[in-house]
């Protein structure tokens, strides 16, 4: 350890009565498994362990059936039959010398209760989230009594099922403790309300319930936002997010402290880079001895010491780094650093809670598959006869990872991709504005296959089924990806826009395209240039593409209107938690958006929008057109071959977007099982997982 | 039996290989429980059976995991694995006598497999629901074969599980066999598209699959939608809705007909009333000699009766009503007609499954929580102390149900009210267009308090806090309710709108009002009048009532601007399936829409409404404001009391909008709550329900 110049990184660090054995530590997450399915959480959260996390966090923990934020699927310290779930997770955790933390929560106003039916308590009668036309209770002198009973009662609860670190929660604008702090929120009139004092008040009494309960043994840790970066409107860093902390300074064993609301705290890298955190939460440390934990979706060991070594923080806070990578810490403990999975601040992550569903991560096709597919972030079954060789046709992130997991398992691979550059999708979109991360994604592969002596790589090998048959591969895996959709067919139309074939029509794979790039499916008219002057750009994709090319064309020097079928720009962002981020950026580039819109036809120098919600038609001049609709699989190939499985073929697979377009995080899972499927019989009906 | 009049209902028909015993029919519906909690589901269809159903069927059953419908919470016949789940269910409906049916589904590109992170197989590549960027592969003649097994498979399953009746699923825009049907959706080349002749064989392939699987012992059925009220964008009942009628007469063992898409199959009560299907359905008996079961939220058995004399229908297709009275063909049979708890199509059922919780009713407080709380829409659990006089305060939703279940338990209860009428907003809301059938809630409950003689009713008797003490109580529930703001604060803000006071702002409470009206809170100078000629009217409650206001102030003769501040118009009402419904009659009526607008200031004979897409000012000019808003729950005379728990009162509880103001299915809830809840201990901790 002494040689390696992240050292500092794993020293020891006394946490009130405990101590966590290094500086990583996983701060809570969501994950969209919760109470629901503890085996795979549990699995889940052992691996971080494993990997090296010296503190492992759940994710918010409902600490009363009052609080229930169904249908989402989160942590339940309810009463003492949900202690057996929680301990599941404390004794993976435990299993590898970690500590285990829980964020206990009372949600007010931010709970519908929609499974229990329960009257929340709300610091006055607010509306409860996501627009549901109900309203909380104001909680009274003695329901705060009462909701303190809950809170320490849930303490205790946590300290029986081994939490080692006990939170109390004032962040992300999601519990009653932070809903307290805010003026703009608090009306009270009783000592709970009026001078900041009085606001913090309550939060004060649940660490001094928590100190006092379970304190002896366990740490008591708050989570704070500093900054809710609304400037005024809000806490500031200056302001009073900087007055609460010096007003609690020495109460918590530990400081954990960020920016809120979720969507600046986990800040989408096409908004927010590494470190962004740091400016809000620095002045954290001058006003209190206690250990400080931040976050900033830290990947590179650098920065961690200069966060540390500037006094920035003691302990580096990761949920999306620590998802994309469980072995984060162990890599930089044994000097494995380029090997590193470098999360891509997707928010797939976070997506998969938001919708309901258990977690899943671009970068990490093992994530919350650990359980219930035995998989492991780092480790994968052996090949069963080694010898036997594959073709992967297409270098996108699901052949790169299809070709990087065979490769581990032990078989001889080849892969071969038509462009020059490997990458695929993930390569063409991050030269656009925002999106360099998801280099990461091939690069993380490309490191892994270069060190692997059983994959060749041939760039620049376009294969038709007669150069697959002749390479004379038994078994061959199609990863040919995708091209966009030049005729408007999509979601919303489900016919060629009129006039789509005018000249100044433009793919996301024109645009991509470059003067000097090759790319399948480009108009090679078009290719090398932009649109120029008053560009529609019509979004029936919804997810982050529109935007982008907005953006794009914006710093082009085009005028940019944004037209959607959907109610809202970008819609499906909001799950990712870019959707605010994008309307902000949309609105400061004077981008016009004009949700609730079709558009109905094209013709040169204009384009004719339908507004849905009005019925009504409006002639729109404009110079060119760019069409984000629906994808075309590439899988010419893969049809031409299928016919010969069982005779010029052992087996022949589909993955990625040439087997059905969809998102990169699915590209490079469909990837991995096919790799962890090889020479597995899966023509079972059976799904090949376990249930919980 | 004989002299009944309505013994029609109660024949037997014989579908296929098994005997319905009587022709009621609970049709497929979705419940939000599905795999996840199957006892709290078998409970609920044991009830079905019990109230007299005499056939019960499923939700939506997955037949394999890649049509997996994650978050929602479904069936799944998956695999064998599934099937002890499933027979929970069987056997709680046959335990009464009852035909137990499964739906089997094939989501195609309705299944996004959020959980599975499968491919599903689509008609043709299609984008998967609700703006996820995703498309499904384009089945191929192979993958058909594939999909017939899966088919086939799940149908033995489900006979393994002890269905009687087995179905294929055509319906809703919600299955690939209904997919495939769709010329603007099937797209295919090959023999199973073009000619309709051609998109029917895979419906008929299944049919025939099932018959031959499972046809000696069950029935098979088919759910067909007959018409898509598209006019010709679509199937119609005199186009291709009959030819498919017509092409598959005999096939079935029984037709399940319908319209398409849920919207319009479980119209809202609103816009679509009892019987509104017959139109579109009744030529399939012209067409087939099998039994046809209809839906058309029949409560009254003179329609229902009607409907089979007529040759509509030879079974009542029941969903919506056999949620709210689960008894409803007992008590036909019994000759208990006015005891019918009929449904009022508010569609809160829905938007449980939709939002992914466990479903509810508003008229049936019991629906759900059978298993869990142990409750039965009948009967309840007798007082204790039968000599025991309660107090109810209040006799909107809340108390009137409260008062009826108390009294059912046998307690001496007094209910009161301020007001001459009773049903508190029930009875309001009821009077505004479209939303008669709200009445049921207060009228079926006055019609069970009148059969009770312990329960006194005091109509037109305001209490205060000193009445209430006068009148000797030891025990009392106060249901006040709540009242509309007149500042315009709420969801979206927190301050008051400047100007909130000019004399043209109104709220629901003074339109709701009339002129000889009493309604708390009301503005008494413009009580008994509505506003002229352009008003505004701004919704941050985004359900109903907003655009039931609009429609009721352009029936006056007003021009109106209805403004939210969410992106999308009445948002919450997505979940109940009023959404597209309102969005019509909105744009039938000439009302401008505003979305993504908040309402910045009131001046006299003006607003200045805020874009916040754009962040741009607008100022508009009108003469009248409508503030749909936050609510303030009438909490004073409980908080006047509540200090004398222990002395004055031996309890105190308040329940309903007065605790905190939530939807009238909560309301409804609260008050049976209270009253199950009334001589218990529930000073408790956790839940008082039990956990699957």
């Amino acid at each position: 350890m002494s040689e390696n110049p992240y050292a500092i990184l794993f020293e020891p660090v006394q946490i009130g009565p405990v101590t966590a054995p290094n500086r990583f530590y996983q701060v809570p997450h969501c994950n969209g498994m919760g109470y629901r399915l503890p085996q795979s959480l549990a699995a889940m959260r052992g691996v971080k362990a494993e990997g090296g996390w010296g503190v492992v966090c759940t994710e918010e923990t409902e600490i009363h059936y009052t609080s229930d934020l169904s249908p989402s699927m989160e942590g339940r310290l309810w009463d003492d039959g949900d202690i057996p779930n929680m301990a599941r997770m404390t004794e993976a955790v435990h299993a590898h010398g970690a500590l285990a933390g829980v964020e206990l929560v009372y949600s007010g106003q931010h709970a519908r209760n929609f499974n229990t039916r329960a009257v929340a308590f709300g610091v006055d009668s607010f509306s409860v989230p996501e627009y549901f036309p109900a309203q909380t209770r104001m909680a009274d002198k003695e329901d705060l009594r009462t909701l303190r009973r809950w809170h320490r009662n849930a303490a205790i609860r946590a300290k029986q099922a081994g939490f080692d670190i006990i939170y109390t929660y004032a962040a992300h604008r999601l519990s009653l403790p932070m809903f307290m702090l805010l003026s703009r929120y608090n009306t009270r009139t009783d000592e709970y309300g009026g001078s900041l004092q009085n606001r913090v008040r309550f939060l004060r009494e649940l660490l001094e319930d928590t100190l006092e309960a379970v304190g002896d043994t366990c740490a008591v840790a708050l989570r704070l936002a500093v900054d809710e970066l609304l400037g005024e409107d809000g806490l500031t860093r200056d302001g009073e997010g900087k007055e609460i902390v010096a007003m609690l300074a020495e109460l918590p064993d530990l400081w954990d402290v960020n920016v809120s609301d979720w969507s600046n705290d986990s800040g989408p890298s096409r908004f927010m880079k590494e470190g962004y955190q740091e400016q809000y939460i620095s002045f954290v440390k001058g006003l209190t001895s206690k250990p400080v934990v931040g976050v900033g979706r830290y990947t590179s060991p650098e920065a961690m010491v200069s966060a540390v070594q500037q006094g920035v923080m003691d302990l580096i806070g990761s949920a999306r780094p620590s998802i994309a990578d469980p072995f984060l810490p162990e890599k930089i403990r044994t000097g494995q650093v380029e090997d590193i999975r470098e999360c891509i601040g997707c928010n797939i992550c976070a997506s998969a809670d938001n919708v309901g569903v258990p977690i899943r991560c671009t970068q990490n096709p093992t994530m919350g598959e650990e359980w219930r597919r035995s998989w492991h972030p780092e480790r994968i079954p052996a090949a069963k006869k080694a010898e036997k060789a594959v073709l992967v046709v297409g270098g996108g992130p699901a052949g790169l990872e299809c070709a990087r997991a065979l490769g581990q398992r032990g078989y001889q691979v080849t892969l071969t991709e038509a462009r020059r550059e490997l990458g695929g999708r993930v390569q063409l979109e991050a030269d656009l504005p925002g999106l360099q991360e998801w280099r990461r994604v091939a690069d993380w592969r490309l490191t892994q296959i270069e060190k692997l002596p059983n994959v060749e790589v041939y760039p620049g090998s376009e294969m038709t089924a007669e150069d697959v048959r002749e390479a004379g591969f038994e078994d061959v895996i199609v990863a040919t990806g995708a091209r966009w959709r030049r005729d408007g067919v999509g979601r919303s139309l489900r016919s060629p826009i009129p006039g789509h074939a005018w000249k100044e029509v433009y793919t996301p794979d024109d645009l991509m395209a470059g003067a000097d790039r090759e790319v399948a499916g480009v108009n090679r008219e078009v290719a090398g240039r932009l649109p120029q002057g008053r560009v529609v750009v019509f979004d029936d994709d919804h997810y982050y593409m529109g935007s982008v090319l907005a953006e794009l064309l914006v710093g082009a020097g085009c005028e940019v209107t944004l037209v959607t079928p959907a109610p809202q720009i970008a819609l499906w962002s909001q799950y990712t938690l870019e959707q605010p981020h994008i309307l902000r950026r949309m609105k400061q580039l004077g981008v016009t958006m004009l949700p609730n819109t079709t558009l109905a036809e094209i013709e040169p120098g204009a384009v004719r929008l339908h507004n849905t919600l009005h019925a009504k038609d409006t002639g729109w001049m404009c110079d060119g057109v760019v069409l984000v609709t629906n994808r075309i699989s590439n899988d010419g190939l893969y049809r031409d071959l299928r016919g010969e499985v069982g005779t010029t073929f052992n087996s022949l697979r589909v993955i990625g977007d040439a087997e059905a377009p969809n998102i990169i995080a699915q590209a490079v899972f469909s990837g991995h099982l096919a790799a962890q499927e090889f020479e597995e019989d899966v023509t079972g009906d059976a799904p090949n997982f376990r249930r919980e």
